[in-house]
């Protein structure tokens, strides 16, 4: 072998001086097996699963485990919409029935208020609604009704048997009705199954995302070690950030909030729960989420990648950018809010006059929020003018496209780092270093054994 | 001659050593001969129809089909149309018309429910239907009836007989009553004659654009054995795709819906079938394809075509992104639907929520999706709002913006290739060594008599 | 002097050729006296009226002119505009107490129709109306009768005597009624006067621009005869179009609409003639040129010169790119109408379809298109969907950015040329070998008096 | 020391030459220690607070002053605003109580019109309404009367007791009623104790801004002395306002508003005063600026500035456009209230013809503007249709895009100054030669003591 001396000599240029500062208990040709093997780990760990599937034949059982989630995640939500749909029309069109069954003289309209004015009015309503309430077996079309047993009389049941769905065509002159009469409560035993068997998925999926979000750290703790050791410098924080994989904490958060829901989901149909919002907030977040993810797997296609970074690298800029635009919001939604809400129906809370504004930004309801100002008084209709035309121009007009601006110029930034490199970082050095391709099989393991079905134990 | 020896030696540049490695059954100037033949009529291929006419005389045959088939096209839709409009507004008349003759206390409302809520106006309802129709010759204002055949009485008719539409001005006081009497059953057999002669035009167009594409496939063929015979290459796909004209396959597609539609408009008119719907669709559909095929010929002016250069060239981007984007927006509608659905209306079913989301993109009914949501539950209004802003500052300020950042840099990457060339294909680099303009005559075949009459038969 | 030979030794550079072919007539010192003088004429005709000033001391007539033209037609156009307002409030507001006084249980809706459906109320409104009629002096309040003469009864009369206008305001539980009694028909002379005004400013202005085009057409054909002469070269066609400014033809058109508008509006005030559609369209569209016209004012500074001239050179492009979109348009609009047009009524009439297709590029009323579509057909149903997302996402995607991309390119092509230079055409060439300087007193006529109150006639 | 003409004949290069022509009385080493004293200063004059509590150990009190001004004009304006709240709703609700009162047949609509049409209903109508009046007491639901003091009756009074905000929720069959009982009155003081603090606080932001702009006014004076004595040059106008700090100026405006604005809303609070609307406009202004003030404080951050910056340079150019687009906006303006006034309600008035129009640019209400015109010229509505394409299509996208043209242009300028320094002012490059770090120590003065809790008063 040849001897340590040799090799410090030939330490000539200042850039590599660092790695020749050796830890003297291996022997310089150890170190570069050690480096190479480094290398390899890391330019390993940075593959995309195709590429990964080539080094070592590593089924892509992740991406496996995400597709199937996708699936089964929105076929749960799926149904469990469907199911909602139902009971929230059953609600809406009873409650629009009691509204004519109770309230004297209700007829519908758009704005939805019931007032009485007079005293008359009010004693009338009430001996109406009690009048409406005995009778209600007589009156109403057959489906509420109240029992009476012995003295007492029950409270009011309703009892759901309907037709289904008819259709009835004017035009052609046709009634289309199924004579067949459904009784709106199924078998939720099957529903339930599915539920555990979601569970069960995003069970896999969280463990395994786990595991490589640990498994991500201790290779990130094994590198700065390496590095410090044997470049005698620390490894900076954006470097380190590189180990610690963003998807895969999205992926974690979404599957423990689709157990969560799930769990919610089972007790809402055993009933013995009721927190149907919460369930679905969960639920929905969770969906969201899973498709969110879809973009990673998007990204791993070049001319995808580019759309996605543009609006990675731009996100800062925007933020920044709307903490300024804030304060002039938050300026003008305080003055909007103390000037016009005495006179204009959409400026009467604050939470309001931010929906009106933000509306306004994207060119929604102008007009009407022109027209429904009150002429009342003229110094204050003035000020509504200049408020409004003032707020309209300087968002649509400046700060609309200093956004296009911002992304117009981040777009070609990304695109020139598409084509002359993007900016070195050390992470990026030390790994370019190795050529190997991943199917070269020097990414292989000696315990690799050629694919079979238990590899996804091995990984 | 030269022999072959002394050709074979003057191929000293690499790039033309392909060429040498001739057919050893020709000679090298025959060869050549080829060749130059092969250059001209390719080159002839791609002319556009003016080059063609100065080229060999041929006439624009085809484009003046083409010009000749949005004329009648367009009219046949239009008279279509128009027949189609009355009888919807006569449909849409009857129909109020009933809805107040036969439903009790309707009233013409913007939501067009109209509901009963008592088993009392259930059988007053039906009682006061089953009179109004016994009493509809009485009672209704002269064009519905019923008649009575001895004992058994007919189904309601019609017998529609107007006074032409009349002006009734309130401002200056007058009447405008035409006392013409209109019996809205005309003669069909002129358009029934006028849609064969579209069906001939068609399939006119539809044989002379089939042939095109068939003699673009076989001289596809022929430079691809060409090409592997004398340069023992294979041709690019995207060379070979070259010789396929899409517009081609565009007014193929058209002419043949076109046919389809109008055979099935003549049977609606000869009242054998009543499928108007899909005859609608076919009919628009072609008509919308023929008038897309005018942008071809608009290209062939150079700035036009930077335009529309543009756009072809940015498709795959923005479809690209489109399906980034479409990944974030089915997270959002999945979420939106399953937990603000029960709480707003635009929030009920998918199809809507995907509408909502649509509009809201473009700046549509923003603060009427704001406002119309219920404030029942504080959590979910919380999350509504969180929603809302996310989506519509994620979209319009960030991928709409991205968007404009595509075309832009499509459109200067266009502007320069026709400034300093597009990129050379293969295709391309073998044409342009002919240098012979368009009206140099060389590209006259040797049976191309003068123009004449005929000249149709022979292209 | 110099003979004739020198000169022409001294054309060595062959850019100078051209003009050393002299006419042999005049001597060469003479014909540089001629270019000068042709020079010098040129570069005070493209002066602007500041600069004139500066050359000749000529006061800026026909600018003060223009000013004072934008003063009286908006003044005119205000008193039109007030007069007319009064007028149509009385109209309609009369409409309204019609309609009530005379149709029986005629309710303030929004759709504005007012139908009948049986025979009883078809009588019983007609016996309604007259008899309200009849009684009209005893029910209405007190505005409306019909006088008894004899016999006859005259016309249903109105006479109005109102109180001004008054102001209740329930807040604060105050009456503000102005006793004053106005009797809605003034003077209208003064009115007429002014008129006159108006038509003698707009002559003036006509003639003086009359002039202008007249003396650009003569330097034009001087021009054109100078360098045939001397050059042996014909002017180009756009060189010939810069001695006609287009902003006179504009005055022209505006002057000769406003004298033609106020003639009709004397007419009109005089009771002679009531085309008032047409004298507020020529009034308007007169108005609207003349505002129009200020921005070649603010065009001669510079800075606002890029803004106009972006806009200018761009419209070329722009409405070339129009003609391409404007084919897809009518294809969308079509197949629309034809197709949407029985189930959707915005797509009714062709008028109808490329209103609301207009309106959805432009991001309006999105959710009701989608939403106002019937469901009686899926198969139209499902054709609807697709038509409205592929039309909107293509126009506001893809082509409102082309359009973005156009105008940033063209702005950016602007700039560079005011920074180094527009392209040189052969009238700029020419004209700018004349370095004297408006102030320099090289432009003075030798019968230039010093300013005088008789300078516009010297003009 | 070194004798003066060493000094004057080291003035070689010429850019020095001014510098050398010393004022006579003074020793050049004195100049230049007067010269660096006078650099140290104006440095320390444009740093930021941080800087300056690094330079100087000067506590940053205006920026903590301003901080707390945040916070208590936001607190002082929401309370405002809620008490404000409460006062519409009760005045509204009580309004629309009246009407129904005291208004035979009163029902509530959209439009809010009401109107009698005979005479008949006149006289029932003001029966109605005294005899509403006189049994107010027994109709009313309880909160009106009017007290009968021996014989003559009290004008009527409105006593409040309203039981809190109670909850009815259909949907799950709960009445959620609070019994506490309420009397709109609560004790003032604390809240006026409350003004008189922010009056307080503004106060001393006034006096401190003042002081700085004074003292900026004063370094103005003695920098322009200076360098017409040392340089024998005046110093240019652009450098002098530099000086003046235009966000003090702000504070300034905001601080008076602010004032005056509580000194009213105390006023209002002890019922000495009604003008609320005053009131409300001075302090929602002042607050937005205050708000506005913030971006001030963002700039210190470099990336941040960026965009402000952007925003500050695109200003002039902004309006500048702005000017040009106003004559053809004020063209179309007149033009189509004049023509179109008398068949569209949207075009009644100038001023809702200018807010129709604004509305229509930002792509609002397009659809129904088209649609609410009027048919019944033919002439205008053709008119119509031009007009509004032609504005539409102008607007939207030739100039919307020439402003997004502005912006991507001075947002890639002022990068390319950030990256590549700004343009030079004689001012910058004066202080650019003082190369102290604000921490070096050197701007401390003399009587500098460490922190202290009086170093507020030294400021």
């Amino acid at each position: 072998m040849a001897s340590p001396v040799v090799v410090i000599s030939s330490c000539s240029s200042p850039e590599e001086e660092n790695r020749c500062t050796f830890n003297q208990h291996t022997s310089p040709s150890e170190e570069l097996l050690l480096e190479d093997q480094m290398r390899r780990k890391l330019k390993f760990f940075f593959m995309n699963p195709c590429e990964k599937f080539w080094a070592r034949g590593r089924k892509p059982w992740k991406l496996a485990i995400q597709i199937l989630k996708i699936a089964v995640v929105t076929i749960q939500l799926v149904f469990f919409g469907l199911s909602n749909q139902m009971v929230v029309a059953f609600k809406e069109e009873n409650t629009i029935a009691f509204k004519h069954l109770f309230l004297k003289g209700y007829m519908d309209r758009t704005d939805d208020t019931y007032a009485v004015y007079t005293q008359n009015d009010v004693y009338h309503q009430i001996i109406f609604a009690v009048n409406q309430y005995l009778q209600l077996r007589n009156t109403s079309v057959g489906n509420h009704a109240y029992e009476k047993k012995g003295t007492e009389q029950s409270a009011m049941a309703i009892c759901q048997r309907f037709y289904r769905q008819g259709n009835i065509c004017p035009g052609n002159d046709t009634f289309d009705i199924d004579p067949e009469i459904e009784t709106v409560q199924k078998n939720t035993h099957y529903m339930m199954i599915f539920d555990a068997l979601v569970i069960l998925i995003c069970l896999a999926s969280l463990i395994l995302c786990l595991r490589s979000v640990v498994r991500g750290l201790q290779l990130q703790q094994e590198f700065v070690n390496f590095f410090l050791l044997h470049y005698k410098k620390e490894v900076s924080v954006s470097d380190r950030m590189e180990f610690v994989n963003g998807w895969y904490i999205m992926i974690i958060i979404s599957d423990i909030l689709t157990i969560i829901g799930s769990i919610l989901k089972m007790e809402i149909q055993a009933k013995s729960l009721t927190s149907y919002d919460v369930c679905s907030i969960l639920l929905g977040t969770s969906t969201m989420l899973v498709w969110l993810g879809v973009i990673r797997y998007l990204g791993f296609f070049q001319k995808y990648n580019l759309l996605i970074l543009t609006l990675q690298a731009a996100l800062p800029n925007v933020i920044r950018f709307c903490c300024c635009a804030a304060m002039i919001y938050l300026g003008y939604c305080f003055c909007g809010w103390i000037v016009l809400g005495p006179y204009h129906d959409k400026f009467r809370s604050l939470n309001m006059v931010s929906e009106c504004l933000f509306s306004l930004i994207n060119g929604d309801d102008m007009f009407a929020t022109f027209a429904k100002m009150q002429q009342k008084s003229y110094l204050v209709w003035l000020f509504s003018r200049i408020y409004l035309y003032s707020f309209i121009s300087l968002f649509i007009y400046m700060i609309l496209s200093l956004f296009i601006a911002l992304i117009t110029d981040t777009y070609e930034t990304i695109k020139h780092y598409q084509q002359d490199g993007f900016p070195e970082t050390e992470l990026r050095t030390f790994i370019s270093e190795c050529k190997d391709l991943p199917n070269s099989g020097k990414y292989r393991l000696e315990d690799d054994t050629p694919v079979s079905i238990f590899c996804c134990c091995k990984k």
